[in-house]
This record gives C-alpha cells, sequence and structure tokens, in this order.
C-alpha cells in the first residue's frame, strides 16, 4: 500500500517554534508511506531525506526504490515506511519559497534561518499525525543521516533502531567552503534578485547550475569519474570552448536534470543548516541521544570524501563513549559519498540485518 | 642584477604559428630575469609559471621568492634566472583580452585557443631573444611543470637539468570537471557578454571570483584548512547567510586579491591549455624528451590531491620506461597542491642539488 498525502503541522494557534527564536505560523508537509501500519503502530520505519531529496524514497522512480520495497531491506512487507519533505524543502513542504502568510508573497530571505533540530521538529508533528509515538527505526543519509543523530538527541525515547549512512556531526572547514562557494554563486546570480525571484519570471539558474555541478563532482569518488569517463570526448577535433569532454557533458546534463526539481532558495537554507549543524558541541548530547536504549548503526563508504570515514567514527566514538549501544561499519565501495544511494556489496545487508535486530 | 622587459617575439613578417592551426601575427612578451648571465651563456634557469603566475617570480613579493635568489636552490649569485608570463596570459604578454591586430579591439573569445606547445614555443622565442641555445635548467610547478616536460619533448638538446613539480601529464576526468565548472561559472556571468567585456566598464567578477574560491579549495588539503580553520566563526551569535565561519572570509579574501590581479578571459584559455594537455598520447614523446640527455626529477606532494602523486609517478614512469635520466621523489607536506610554492621539509634541498648535478 502506498500513499501520498500534505498535511497542515502548524498554523498561528499551534505556530513551529524555531530553535534560534521565530516561529511558523504555517507549515505544510508532503509525505509517502508504503507498506501497512501494524494495529499496533509498532512497525514504522521512518526516512530522512538528504539535501536534495523528498517525499519520494520508494516505489517507481523513488530515490532509494533499491531500498524501500518489498522484501527489500526496508520491506514494504513488514514495515510502514513514511518519508517526508523537509522543511526548508521545494517539493511539497513549506520552505523559502513558500508564501508567507503575513504577506502573502514569497518569503524569500524573509524566512527564517533553520537547524536539523527544527527539521527534526516537524518530523515529530508528523507522527503524531499519524498516531505514532515509536519508531521502529530512523534511517537517513548524508544530511538524513544527521537527522536521525538529531532526532535521537532531542527525543531519545522515540527511535529503537537508528541508522546514519554516510553522514557527520559537524562538516569540516572544507565541507564549509564547498558550501559556501556553492551559496555565493547562487547569491550573486543577478537572476536571484535578492531572494525576491519566485514569480518574476526569472530564476538563479546558472548559478544553481554551477552549484549543483560542483557539488556532484564532490558526491562521486575520483575513480568512479575517472572509471566512467577518463578524458573521452564527445567527437574528435581541435580544442574548444564549448562542452567537448563526456565528463563535462556529464555534468551538464546533471544540471539540467537538477533545475527542473530543485530550487535556489530551498539549496540556501538546507546547506546552511548542514554547515551549523554540530550536536556535540553540546557536551550532555551523546549521552541523550543514547538514554533511551536507541541501537545505532553508523556506515560509512572508504571512498566518500565529502562525508569520509572519520567523521562516521566520530559520530560511532561520542555515541560510544557516552554508553550508547552503536556500531560502525565502513563499506569498500568505488563510489564516494554517493555511494548511500546506490547497492555496494555488503550495505543493504548491513542495513537488513540492523533492521530486525532486536533492542535492549 | 634584476631586470624586467617587455620583448615582440612575433610579427607579421614572423608569425607566431600554432598548434591547431592559425597563427599570431603580434606577440608581446612580459619577462623578468635575476642574476648575471655568464659570458658563456651557460647558466639560464627559466622558470615556466603556473595557471595565475606571471614573470614576478623573484624578489620582492615575487611567487616564489623563496626559490629564486642569492643563496637558494635559484641560486641568483650563480645562475641567470628567467621567467616570462605565459602567452594567454594577462600580466604584460598577450592573450584574450590584448587587442586583436586585425581589428584594434580586444580579441575576446575570437583569440585562438592554445596548447601547452604554443606557450613553449615563445619561451623557446624569448631565449633566442636573449641570445641563449641552451638552459642550464628549466623548473615549473603545475602547469609550469607541464611546460618544462612539454619543452623537453619538442626540444630534447635544449634543456640539461628538468624539474616538475606537482605537475601532471594529464588532467583526470576530476580535473576537467573542475575546470568545466569554473569556465562556465565565468561564461555564464551576464558581465562576460560573450567575451566582450574588456572596456565595456563590466567584468564577470562574480564568475572569476566562484572560480577562484572553488579552484582554491582544491589547490589546499583538507586537513590544513582544518588545522587553519576548523569550524571558527568570524563571531558569535545566530546562523547567517553571510560570511560567518573563518574559511568563508577565508575564501572571499582569496577571490578579492585574485580579481585585483587577473582576468577572465585568460583563465578560461589557460585552464582550457591544461584540460587537453596530454603529451604521452604521442607514443614518441616519452623518447624524444629523453633524447638530449635531459636529467629529470619529478617532485609531487603526499597531500595534493589536484595533482595526486600517482600522476607526477605517471610522468616519471613515461620517461624512465623511454630510457630517460629521471627521478621521482616524493614530498611530506601537510598543504596539498599549494605546497610547490612554500617550503615543507626536503623540498627545496632535492630541487637546490638536482640543479648542481653534473649532467650525463
Amino acid at each position: 500500500m502506498t500513499d501520498a498525502g500534505r498535511v497542515v503541522l502548524a498554523t498561528g494557534d499551534d505556530p513551529l517554534v524555531l530553535e534560534h527564536g521565530g516561529h511558523l505560523d504555517h507549515v505544510e508537509v508532503a509525505y509517502e508511506t508504503w507498506g501497512e501500519l501494524a494495529p499496533a503502530r509498532d512497525n514504522v520505519v521512518f526516512v530522512c531525506h538528504a539535501l536534495t531529496g523528498d517525499a519520494h524514497a520508494g516505489g517507481e522512480g523513488g530515490w532509494w526504490a533499491n531500498l524501500v520495497g518489498p522484501g527489500r531491506p526496508l520491506d514494504t512487507d513488514r514495515f510502514h515506511v513514511v518519508c517526508a519533505n523537509l522543511l526548508g524543502g521545494c517539493r511539497g513542504t513549506t520552505g523559502p519559497s513558500s508564501p508567507d502568510p503575513a504577506t502573502g508573497r514569497p518569503w524569500g530571505l524573509d524566512f527564517p534561518l533553520l537547524t536539523v533540530r527544527d527539521l527534526v521538529a516537524v518530523h515529530r508533528r508528523l507522527l503524531t499525525h499519524l498516531g505514532v509515538e515509536r519508531l521502529h527505526a530512523a534511517i537517513g543519509g548524508s544530511l538524513g543521516g544527521m537527522q536521525v543523530l538529531q532526532w535521537a538527541v532531542d527525543d531519545p525515547a522515540a527511535i529503537d533502531r537508528a541508522v546514519l549512512v554516510a553522514a557527520s556531526s559537524r562538516l569540516s572547514a572544507q565541507g564549509i567552503a564547498f558550501s559556501a562557494v556553492a551559496r555565493d554563486a547562487i547569491m550573486r546570480d543577478p537572476d536571484f534578485q535578492g531572494g525576491r525571484y519566485v514569480g518574476s519570471g526569472r530564476r538563479p539558474d546558472h548559478g544553481l547550475a554551477v552549484a549543483r555541478r560542483m557539488a556532484h563532482i564532490t558526491y562521486v569518488s575520483e575513480g568512479s569519474l575517472e572509471a566512467k569517463f577518463g578524458r573521452d570526448r564527445i567527437a574528435d577535433g581541435p580544442p574548444t570552448h564549448a562542452t567537448d569532454f563526456q565528463v563535462e557533458a556529464y555534468l551538464d546534463h546533471q544540471a539540467e536534470v537538477f533545475l527542473a526539481r530543485f530550487d535556489a532558495l530551498s539549496y540556501l537554507y538546507l546547506t546552511r543548516v548542514m554547515d551549523y549543524f554540530d550536536p556535540f558541541s553540546d557536551a550532555g548530547a551523546a549521552a541523550r541521544a543514547g538514554s533511551g536504549g536507541t541501537d545505532f548503526l553508523v556506515v560509512s563508504f572508504d571512498t566518500d570524501w565529502r562525508f569520509p570515514t572519520a567523521q562516521s567514527r566520530r559520530i560511532h566514538d561520542h555515541l560510544a563513549a557516552a554508553g550508547a549501544r552503536s556500531r560502525h561499519v565502513e563499506i569498500a565501495s568505488p563510489w564516494g559519498h554517493d555511494s548511500f544511494l546506490l547497492e555496494p556489496p555488503g550495505y543493504h545487508d548491513v542495513v537488513r540485518q540492523h533492521l530486525v535486530r532486536h533492542p535492549g
């Protein structure tokens, strides 16, 4: 059973109060579910999506369709899988391009800056709306894994099993630097218009395309780009300023597909959420995350240079040192950070096994 | 003795014929020299500069002042050191922002695409102009090392000792990909105006700044960024879209300094030169490079991920397999690709020793 819906989870009477002050009087959330909810409501697996994902994790064209489905690790014959578009996103959930209820115009840069805690607060409201108190599991890759970690810190009793894939508890200086270049490319695009582009007929597509092209390079390993494209050209001939190497055409294609489905303001807001994420700067966070008995699995990939294994190990080390149940598994994969969307040997098995482990 | 000059090295009567066809009827070259030319004209060390360098390698503010000077590895008490701004550049030598003699207007994208062979052809003309037939040594880092390699291929008898630092005989797919993003950021900046920006009062500064910020990340190691900046912020306070982390302010500063001294068209042309460089695709190239008895030293740095050690090793392997005299030395350095401009332990010593080795 697949279901898709949109639900209002904050109103003027029940606003979403944000971590850094301010509040949102209207939050609408797009979500999808797969599999039957058990009568005891104890078989829910919540999927937290990454920076540019959306609620459509499973089913035809789902970004995690290899993981979500009948007989898959997130087995929809057994689990009720839920995925919601993030707060700040642009795929059905309220974000900076949504209308500001106070003015009726798109928020733009007047939308408040968010934190991972704010994103998780919306997930928690969604669970309440669905009548679910406790998750069989929460799972996410990259920014999705950050949400799972924050969720365990904020509501330790809510999650039986947590799976953090290719995640980080804090970006490195290099990670912040890549983010800064991407955000700069967007904000300095004249079509960005100070964030007031929605409805103007002009979007900062050039800036967003530059951001995506650059980010995509960091999502894949040097070796996988080399194996796939090397120095192959589209056609023989003298040098040209135009797209000529196949890897250039590949980046062009990635940017084109991305522009059709994503919004520059959401990109700004959600990358900034990642820049500031640093839960273990609160000395009590790891102990809180473990205090509900959550069983953590932290997965990393050996060729991931955007969120390298050392960053996953740091999550595990903090949790374990605070007495939480945690395992870290590094998977060998040629594909870099994007491995969390693919099926390198061993990855799906370790997730599958973790989701059926007995708690306690 | 320091000298600086500008000289016309191609004219309508003696045009520079380019590798991919076409020719330049006017090539002016800016160069500098340090140290006395010996009466036998046998003490010349030619410095080939990298992508955004210029002729001012030595002396006050010189980009290689730690390497060039009295008692330094490029000892100006002993050697006559020469450095010239590259063809296609913007620091005194003819490039795409120079006037097209046929129209009197700046060339823009009508300037012909260049190859490393074309850059070297200008160096060779400069030597002829200076009355020098044979180099005691040629040395260069990054794109500079590419020029040294091509020079040895094109004129094997001209170079006694060659030093290639942090160079590559061909960019990887990842290297071409980073180049593509940078070029895209420049060319899609509306102020680029199809390359006709010179004299318009508007330059594609936003695009060039994005290109430089991104490139700078790739010039330094993850570890050095982390050690220098980590997640330090400029000031405490809530999240902001503005520059907040110190690594962001650092990139802003790098971009600002760069914009004051470099030109977007030169950036496009010289990065494209690097994309296409692949001398060993000619099966006889390595043997030719070694046929004049040139003694090669290939230096790489262990944390350089832009031009990793494997790329230097590939140069050495090709040369050695073809019977050339070649050594490869990997230097431990925390600073990534930029190490070639710095002084990690052992680096200057190995260069110094190579420059005084006896040939044959």
